[in-house]
């Protein structure tokens, strides 16, 4: 059985937000937004390649909280739901998961839009994003429930 | 910047697997495995609500790998690859991302299919799945291309 883990930032994100109120959130929240994923150095060759996909997971830090909840109230709703069927950034382990659409590289620099992390956030790991679940096989729970109570619009 | 970051399992994931070489791999792999995601049951409130969604993601640890390359082939090509264009275990930091499906709840004990772990692996975190790229619009790389030279058959 494993025991605590260190994981260390390969990179950081250069974002244009600063803070987070400055990053849409909630139902239809659009994250178009474009920025850098900047790896260090050392780690450039692990990039070979990664130019020929669309999408990329991206793995990082909550580097900026402290602590965490079991129950979250989401931007998305009034009521409180377990923290792993939320995407809050109180979590056991401060991880966060983002796909992005790669735009362009650049030695180190990958360029890419869909930023939702603020400026300077570790970069754990980078994974191509390889296959969807078909969209009409994805069931979104409280948050489908939240949107049929109108406590925010239909997601676009 | 962060430092380094300690992670600390939530959870074990029970599967059918024992060794790697059970695990389905390569081209056209179906990963429909069932198994079970058990959290400690400190952890089991923040799972509340989590039942309405139909897929999670999974993040986790490859427990038993050691060290990392940058250079990866896998075993859906005969040509090396960046780390982070691939699914490789051997990465800087040694976490794991899978989609699976949600079939059932009890307590904290979510019996899930699309297992492709090892059994006794840590799990880190859970969060919804919550949209997808159309597939149309997904690039895979150097993966297309390895159908292309017929390296494997085509994905299904």
């Amino acid at each position: 059985m494993a025991q605590a883990t260190l994981v260390r930032p390969i990179g950081y994100v250069r974002s244009p937000y600063s803070e987070t109120s400055q990053i849409p959130k909630g139902c239809g929240a659009q994250h178009e937004a474009e920025g850098v994923l900047e790896l260090l150095s050392e780690y450039e060759q692990g990039l070979t390649d990664i130019d020929g996909f669309s999408h990329l997971f991206v793995l990082w830090l909550f580097d900026r909280v402290t602590g965490f909840d079991l129950l979250a109230t989401p931007p998305t709703d009034t009521r409180q739901h377990g923290v792993f069927a939320t995407r809050s950034p109180r979590r056991p382990n401060p991880i966060g998961l983002t796909v992005v659409r790669l735009l362009g590289k650049d030695g180190c620099r990958l360029r890419v839009s869909g930023i939702d992390m603020l400026d300077g956030t570790p970069i754990l790991d980078i994974k191509p994003y390889l296959s969807s679940v078909p969209i009409d096989q994805v069931k979104r729970g409280w948050l489908a429930e939240a949107e049929a109570r109108q406590v925010c619009g239909r997601r676009q």
